[in-house]
């Protein structure tokens, strides 16, 4: 995949060389396969290409240059954990890798084989010894969103220490002061590990950092309203996907470039779809690197998807966090209240989700949502009854899929997908 | 099953009668076979056949009458729901039925088919109208104990509103205060559906109940120590879980009459078993009525049950609420402090509990431990496999097993606790 000889580094990662050959070069075949085969491209993708082809590489070496500095890395799981704090003390964190069917054999050793497939996945990754990003990180920071994760961290915790931030299920003035509580000690965490202190001067910094990554990627998302859609769902899922690892200010910069190329496109009435093809929503679990099969498969079944209600998508980057705190503490609460504000289905109840779904459908002009859930996936998939109810009072065609990591049930669901896009079509 | 005729009753109550008659003929029939069957039973054992079999007659008409007087029925899952408060105002806590494969076809309608067998059992009941408890109460109490209930209680709300107390996740002074918070709303709530005042009087009073229920069923509990056992682990088992819906004054004092008959048992070396067998500790999901098949199967394969470590068992009886409070905020803090001690598997870390199993283990002299999931419980399916690491470094053997309601699987699970006995044996 790459040029340079990145193995010394690996081998002094911990990786198992040879997995990790034999991992890097499935991606790659995948990622032609599913993105390079694409037609009528913005060229601006170029940039992302390149960061995919060197996500194991150049992007870790850069990682540990940092660390050379005295720089931690913080890897994590999930859009709750306060990214500012960690850009704050010149930190970076990074999601860590649950998006492939990897190392299942050993993680199956230590989890029930109904677990879902995103936490098998990061279990296998860090056993197989095949993620580069948790072996890099000077802190793995878990939370307790859903029961799997929560529990998968204590075992986790035997190969690589956790940090767990503990997230409230309900959203009371009792839940925010637990979670601000949680938020303090994170920062204290992050101070601690760094060696630095959090100042108001350093948080207004990584507020903005992360601020602008979410402008950037609310611009994005904002250009996909336009018909036709100026990009493939697949590309625009890939840009959310990088957003967890890539340099923050190169990445803003570069989807910046890739959305002035979007506006020229949009302009010019040019997308990537013709005229009248179904615009498909799509809602539920987070979609990690390399999980591309639900839009891979809408995207060649004649649709085009164009919005993710999902934390990989618009749910991370909806909220900003307020820029008009002065002191530590306003600007704590800040973080505070953005967070808060989450919607994932680990809440109870959680009637901003499915209001928000209708907000989206309307917003985007969707013919359709195809509400995905992971496998086993207990808040998403039991929450997906209320979201179907809602959008079918509403006369919103929804389909709603089950599925894992493997590629056994792709021929199934291309069938379902191409009869609820028939039906979504008349 | 009963003499009296409690159709009109069950009819007022909107139970589905035919589909009732059917669940009491296969209920009838069920405990006819797993417990009247049972060699050597202790005579006291009399009451318990009595009150199962009036569950769904004398027991509701009792809950109705007390009902016309004013005092109030709450239904709960959960041993999380603190019965003192309700208990003060001269209500009556109920548990819900959870415990049969019923309805499931209505169940999944609403919930996904990977639900636990518990949780699609309480919609199932619900959906097809055969729980007379869930119609009888006037209250309705979930807990956000794992992702399923959480989930599963906001449908079960559009059929019968279902009031939610948020349990936390981790066990700081920042989670007491949140439960704390949860405790004292709950106060309020049974205040005002019953339109009567907690008082230090009341709740006293209410304390000392459900205290006196723990004692006696502490005192059964030390009773099975003896070896050989005095009683049977499925007659034990139905004791716990009798103690959840039966009156309490009533149920404590019958089961100090077991007790009575039981010591004079141990004194005069009398057991349900001889000595010798393996001694057998199940630990795990609850088991609701009429889930006996774990049990079942242990003890027809020549082996006795002495504990239950689950929550239908010792864990909701092994702590009591101190009765040294004289405030009313002395004993509400008396209530948080004795529920925050549970051990569920829904907080993390939970050392406590893997702690607590191999305490149980050398003071009930068990020859192993059988570990019982309910499938896709996932809390104790994934804190298993600590369970299992923690018992094999101290020696003692564990077999795993996960099982829903269904009797598909009881063969291969005779033929692997068989296998599992006869390895303890040796």
């Amino acid at each position: 995949m790459e040029e340079k000889n990145y193995r010394p580094m690996w081998k002094d990662l911990g990786l198992d060389l040879e997995g990790h050959d034999q991992l890097l070069a499935v991606l790659g075949k995948a990622y032609k396969d599913i993105y390079l085969s694409q037609e009528n491209r913005p060229k601006a993708m170029q940039y992302l290409d390149f960061v995919i082809s060197e996500a194991h590489g150049l992007r870790i070496e850069e990682l540990m240059e940092a660390k050379k500095k005295g720089n931690k890395v913080v890897g994590t799981f999930c859009v709750y954990v306060p990214e500012e704090l960690v850009l704050a003390v010149g930190g970076t964190c990074v999601g860590l890798c649950a998006g492939a069917e990897i190392g299942i054999d050993e993680a199956e050793k230590v989890l029930p084989r109904n677990t879902c497939a995103l936490i098998k996945s990061f279990m296998g990754f860090k056993l197989a010894g095949l993620c580069p990003y948790i072996q890099a990180s000077d802190l793995v920071v878990g939370e307790t969103t859903c029961d799997g994760k929560k529990k998968a961290y204590e075992i986790l915790n035997d190969y690589k220490e956790t940090y767990v931030m503990e997230i409230p299920q309900m959203k009371t003035e009792r839940d925010r002061t637990l979670w601000r509580g949680e938020v303090v000690q994170f920062k204290e965490k992050v101070e601690e590990i760094s060696g630095k202190k959090i100042t108001p001067e350093n948080l207004e910094e990584g507020i903005k950092i992360a601020n602008n990554k979410r402008r950037a990627l609310q611009r994005l998302s904002a250009l996909r309203k336009s018909t036709p859609s100026p990009i493939s769902g697949l590309d625009a899922l890939l840009v959310n996907q990088i957003a967890f690892y890539d340099d923050p200010l190169r990445f803003t910069k570069s989807i910046h470039a890739l959305c002035d190329e979007l506006e020229r496109r949009v302009k010019e009435g040019i997308g990537v779809s013709r005229n009248g093809i179904a615009r498909i929503l799509v809602s539920g679990s987070p979609m990690a690197v390399p999980n591309w099969k639900i839009p891979f498969i809408i995207e060649t079944s004649g649709a085009v998807v164009v919005a993710e209600e999902s934390c990989v998508g618009e749910r991370s980057t909806r909220d900003l966090v307020s820029e008009t705190g002065d002191t530590l503490d306003k600007m704590i609460d800040a973080i505070v209240d953005r967070y808060f504000k989450i919607d994932c289905a680990c809440f109870t109840p959680n009637k901003e989700r499915t209001d928000h779904i209708l907000d989206l459908a309307r917003e985007f002009k969707a013919d359709g949502v195809i509400h995905y859930s992971i496998q086993f996936c207990t808040p998403y998939t039991v929450e997906a009854y209320k979201v179907e109810k809602v959008l079918q009072e509403k006369g919103i065609p929804i389909l709603k899929i089950e599925s894992d990591y493997g590629m056994e049930d792709v021929g199934q669901l291309k069938t379902r997908i191409e009869a609820f896009l028939e039906m979504v079509r008349k």
